[in-house]
């Protein structure tokens, strides 16, 4: 059976209305979580970014920044985010080769971690939304067709709720 | 040939260091962008929200907001990009079905226009980008596993390079 | 007797200067703030909020969804404020129908919780007044006249100084 | 008859869905606009700040900072305002003796100043509310019960509804 | 022998990537920094902000307000600084007249505190620089050729590091 | 004869109060600034920045970024500041090896332009000291005893005063 009882979207109070829901009961303990996403683009796209790697002009160098600095303001973004006090943030690439079924493409995780009363979800997803726009942005000026894909939460630690593995 | 020179990557000076590239010889023309993306989720967490729009629970309501404010801080949050001043900026959802090959997701639209020396693509794609998040961000607690995909430049149109449209 | 010494003003050191004051050896506790206000409007205006809450338009929603995103920023607004880790933050409204002496309003009552070393008054101050703004923005095309009115704190909960409630 | 259709608010499109407008057609004049509001406090709270004024501490010194500084971060705070590039900011105040009918308190005045396509009254009122929330913030140790009251649009001059001034 | 390993700036990670360091295992101890440094001007500027400070037109009111927000700002400024709850923030001048080998000048003193897992070198410092900054945006009408100079950390105090103190 | 009159301080008004400028009537023309400043450190941290850029952890690409970053935010930091459509903004390093008068440094170089009523001078120089800021944090793990120094406006163009440039 489904429930679809709106009132179990916790980001609203029992009358329907948005609001900042009340953590201050809840233990503060070490929370971690993982965030993926890719942006999709064209080869000759992909080997001047790797080239600018190799050489200069560092594309990833200043998307990472990018990504960081956004999930020390995911609170400031996210209309019913806590604010947090991140204990570390961590952006990484990795380069994908075009298959049979998908395009050349960079791929990049951020981690995040706190110790509080909510988790980091967010935080760590912002970042990854952060640094492919960033990419986008770097690169658009030879590819307007790149596309921002997959974007999800791989892994959760810590809280009530325990550990959450994404479906490989 | 491809072209793999770093230096075609606007956003970078020849040494190959990023600048915020000089704008001010190009005249002020009306420009106007259309970005898209998806969040795809449950088949119950769609009916969740749903049925919060139909009585209580604005969740989508809550997103746009939080969409067109993070397009007016784009410059703010994107290293490389001019301060714009923004004179519209709006967000449309469209409720997408489970088909045979893709499940059941919200689809964002965004519009952004201005008038001045550089394009509102980077406008368009943050304000759906944080539209994305805002969704997961409130129904995270019934559905981790979200996945906000194929967020791209629909159309441009306005400035130098003229219009633009994504590939159908 | 009146104490009429500015030093009796704790924002200050003692050369009158004003310091963001140390809050450093204050214990955690539980701190809450509830606040209070109204904007009043012509009995049109109330009328349209009211028909744009049940059918489409939803003026308080959003007025809302801005008073929240406020008070995560307070700190940032008022120059002596410290940063908060808020807990919960809710943002309430009436409707207010004319009486002999006070003409339609909607009235505003901001929530706003935390554990730590210092009050959240303000914290829920700045919720009702951004909130009212947004009401007075969304609004303004058919009622300049409208007036923001009677901002005060209801009550204040934790903290050496104990509970406070506002005179009725 | 009194026009009770929602879509008589500007800030939503037909489907009633908030928007940040199109401004993009409407001509570049000057615009202006001055906004009001009060609070009040105990006599002795008064006297403080008058002492504060005439020696050390400077109460409305950095209240003033606090509101022009505000002015300039409106359409970050408030969700539909367009970026403006304001030209002018100034924040006056007035020292109110109690008479029959009301109170001691402190009167603050904003002006705004732009040449663009939307008015400024937005970041008047802005400037007002956040000047006083500074003043509740430097002395509210002493008086809680300070209360900030009649904010209100004062005159706007300017844009194609021309000039506006509040009844006296 | 001088360690000239890049992996001992402790900022990137040993692949040679930026990240915002762990700090979640360190713990949460009394921090307190005291940052200083100076801007030069000609004697005819000391004097008209010396008068300022006297009658009115206050100067380095506005820049002690800028300074004390500035450092709430410091992680949202400085790329891979942790966000801090500071307990404390001064800011304190002193008239630096002319001598045989330096012209005039303010001298300016910034002290943070926290309690946490690191330091407030960072808020402290950034507090110095924007307040120096603020005396030159609001001399520079009438001395373009100020410099801000002798920026540094003087003490430290607090973390596993312990005490520092500058070299007289 | 040395002019010390306050009212010479532009951003007071001549009641002494602080306020931002009328500059509504002034021509839109364009406006270039450059500033300069430099951070002294012992010989092993500039090795260890130098290394890092030949290799891996690039100091001084964070650096840029914090900096061209900060120059957009100028007027959220600096409280007199106008907002300003920034169409340029770059900046430059040049290592600068120990001589018999000074140490071994980094040389920043930042470069602002807009087409506006005001100049760039204060975001050009915002650029310099957030960027010498970052170096700091990135180093201050192996050098405490860094000093931001010389920090100045190098050259000014356009505008009522025209061309200002400063003494060698």
């Amino acid at each position: 059976m489904t429930d679809t009882n709106p009132s179990s979207l916790t980001h609203f109070d029992p009358k329907g209305d948005a609001h900042m829901v009340d953590i201050g009961g809840k233990p503060q303990t070490h929370r971690k979580a993982i965030a993926g996403g890719r942006i999709q683009m064209k080869q000759s796209t992909l080997d001047l970014i790797q080239n600018a790697q190799a050489a200069k002009g560092d594309v990833l160098g200043v998307a990472r920044v990018a990504g960081i600095m956004a999930a020390k303001r995911t609170s400031d973004l996210i209309p019913l985010c806590h604010p947090i006090m991140l204990s570390r943030v961590a952006v990484e690439f990795e380069i994908v080769t075009a298959t049979a079924t998908s395009g050349p493409a960079v791929q990049c995780l951020a981690i995040a971690e706190t110790t509080g009363g909510t988790g980091v979800e967010m935080e760590a997803l912002t970042a990854v939304q952060i640094t492919l726009l960033t990419i986008y942005d770097m690169c658009k000026a030879v590819d307007k067709g790149m596309v921002m894909t997959d974007v999800k939460l791989l892994e959760k630690h810590g809280g009530k709720s325990g550990t959450y593995l994404a479906a490989p």
